[in-house]
C-alpha cells in the first residue's frame, strides 16, 4: 500500500517511520529550526524538527526516563545535573524525581522548543517551576566549556542527531568539557542513535568519549517506537571510576513513579545482544 | 514528507513502517495467500503476506533467535520440536543447531511460501535438507489434533497475525492439543505481537495459555526493526513445570554462532518494563 497525504512520514537510509495525522496543530520557523506540533490518529501529540520525530506523547517515555533514571542511580549521591538540549522538558521532569538533586540546570538553544513543549506537552513541563530547575536558552558547546570545573554530578545530553551544528556535541572537545565540568565519579549520558541503523555513529561517539578521557563507557538499549528502526540506544561514561554497583535498593523503593524503568530493566537494558558486543568489542 | 512511489507500507493502527523498494521481484496468489517478494534499497529482500512483512534478509535474524533459543535452552534435553507456521525457514534453521534435537518436524499451511523463500532467501534453507528435519505443508490445527500424546518437548508458533484463520492459533482449544502433544515440562513459545501496539492481543494470547492449562507462562521482548513499533515479544508455556534455571553454561558456551541471542540476553529478554508489569500482572 501507499500511504495517504494524511501521514508524517520521517525516512532515512531506506525506512522511514510513519504517524497518521488528524491535523497540523502548530507550524513556525524559529532562529534555528522549523518547529511542527500534529495531533497523530494514535500517538498523540507529535513533535518534529526540520521534519525529524522528536517526540509523542505516547511514547517519549521509555526515552525520556532512560535517559535519566539509569545515570542518576548509577551515581551514589546526585546532587547537580545538566541537561543539554532537552528542549520539550521531559528529561527535566524524570531528573526532578530524585530527591537528591538540588539543583537541575538546563541548557537548551532553542526556547521556542520549550515555549511550544508548555503548549502541547503539558505533562512534561509541570514540573519546569520547581524551584530546583533552572532553565538556560543558550549554546550548550559555550556553557560547557566555561562551566566551573567539578560543578556537576550528571551531564545528560539530550540531543537531536548529529547533524549540522549539533555534530559539535558529538565530539572530543566538547566532552572533555563535560568531563571538566563532572566532579569525581561523575556520568554523562548522551542519547547515541539505532544499533541497526546507526551502528557507525554509536561508534563514534564512544571513541570520542574515550578520546576525552572517561574511564568506563557502557551502552543501553530500549525500545523508541517512533525512532528509526524503533530500537535506541544512550551510552554512559563516567569520570575517574568504574561503574560499579548502582543503587539497587533505592531503584527497587524508588518514591516515584515510572512506566518503563525498574530496577530490573536497569540491569537488563546494558545487556548487550552479540552484533553489538562484536561491533563495541566491549 | 510524503514517500513516493518506491515504498513498501504497512500501516495499522496509525503507525506505519515503510522500506524503499528497488524492485518487486516476485509476485503471486497462492491458494491460501498474496506473497511477494521485494528488492530493497537497504534491508535485503523483503517477503509480505497479504501485505504484511513476514521478514527481511536483514533483520530476521533477532525474529528467529529469539523465537528459539530461549524456549530450547530453557528445556534441558529438548529432542523432538514442532515448528508450526516458519515458512521461511529461518526458525527451523536455528532450532536444528541444538545437537540435543533429534527432529523437527514444521507444519506449514502453504507449501510456496517455502518454496519461494528458498529461492531469496536461501541462507534461511540451508538446513532444509538436514535428515532431522520433516517439511510438512498442511493445517496445522489438525496436525495438532492428531498429534501423539507426549511426543514433543518444544513447540515453536511461528505464526502469521491472529487474522482469519490464524485467530484458531492463538485459542485456548488449539494451545490444549499443544499442551496434549508436549511431554511432561515441555515448553510452547508464541510470537505474541507488540507490547505498545498490542498489549490485547498478548493479554488474550497469555489468558488461553492458562485456561488450556500451562503452569508458568512468561513473555520475552526483543526489538523487531521491521513489525509495528519496533518492539515485539514472544510468549513461553510450560507444561507440568515452572521455568527454573535455563541450559546457562550451555547457552554460553553454545557450538554455533547467534548474531542477537547470548546467554545474558536470555535472562534480560525476560525482564519486563513498569508497562507489561502492570499490564500482565506478573
Amino acid at each position: 500500500m501507499s500511504l495517504g497525504e494524511n501521514w508524517f512520514s520521517e525516512a532515512a537510509l531506506g525506512y522511514a517511520m510513519s504517524l497518521e495525522i488528524e491535523e497540523k496543530l502548530h507550524e513556525e520557523q524559529s532562529p534555528y529550526q522549523k518547529i511542527e506540533i500534529y495531533k497523530t490518529r494514535t500517538f498523540g501529540n507529535l513533535m518534529t524538527l526540520d521534519g525529524i520525530t522528536m517526540l509523542t506523547t505516547r511514547d517519549n517515555f521509555i526515552y525520556h526516563e532512560m535517559m535519566s533514571h539509569p545515570a542518576l542511580f548509577n551515581h551514589p549521591n546526585p546532587k547537580d545535573v545538566a541537561v543539554v538540549g532537552g528542549g520539550d522538558c521531559g528529561t527535566l521532569k524524570e531528573v526532578l524525581k530524585h530527591d537528591s538533586v538540588k539543583q537541575v540546570t538546563q541548557i537548551e538553544l532553542d526556547e521556542r522548543v520549550t515555549r511550544i513543549s508548555e503548549k502541547y506537552f503539558p505533562e512534561l513541563c509541570e514540573s519546569n517551576n520547581d524551584p530546583r530547575a533552572i532553565l538556560l536558552f543558550e549554546d550548550a558547546i559555550d556553557w560547557m566549556k566555561n562551566a566551573k570545573a567539578e560543578s556537576l554530578d550528571v551531564i545528560i545530553l539530550d540531543t537531536t542527531d548529529p547533524v549540522g551544528q549539533a555534530k559539535r556535541l558529538f565530539a572530543a572537545p566538547f566532552y572533555k568539557d563535560c568531563l571538566n565540568a563532572l566532579r569525581e565519579g561523575g556520568i554523562v549520558v548522551a542519547q547515541s542513535e539505532s544499533p541497526l541503523m546507526d551502528m557507525e555513529i554509536l561508534l563514534g561517539l564512544r571513541d570520542e568519549m574515550e578520546k576525552a578521557g572517561y574511564i568506563e563507557i557502557q551502552t543501553i538499549q530500549f525500545p523508541v517506537a517512533t525512532y528509526p528502526s524503533g530500537w535506541w540506544t544512550a551510552t554512559l561514561a563516567r569520570k575517574g571510576q568504574k561503574f560499579g554497583d548502582f543503587r539497587e535498593q533505592m531503584a527497587r523503593h524508588r518514591p516515584f513513579e515510572t512506566k518503563y524503568y525498574n530496577a530490573e530493566i536497569h540491569k537488563a537494558s546494558s545487556v548487550l545482544p552479540e552484533i553489538m558486543l562484536q561491533a563495541l568489542v566491549v
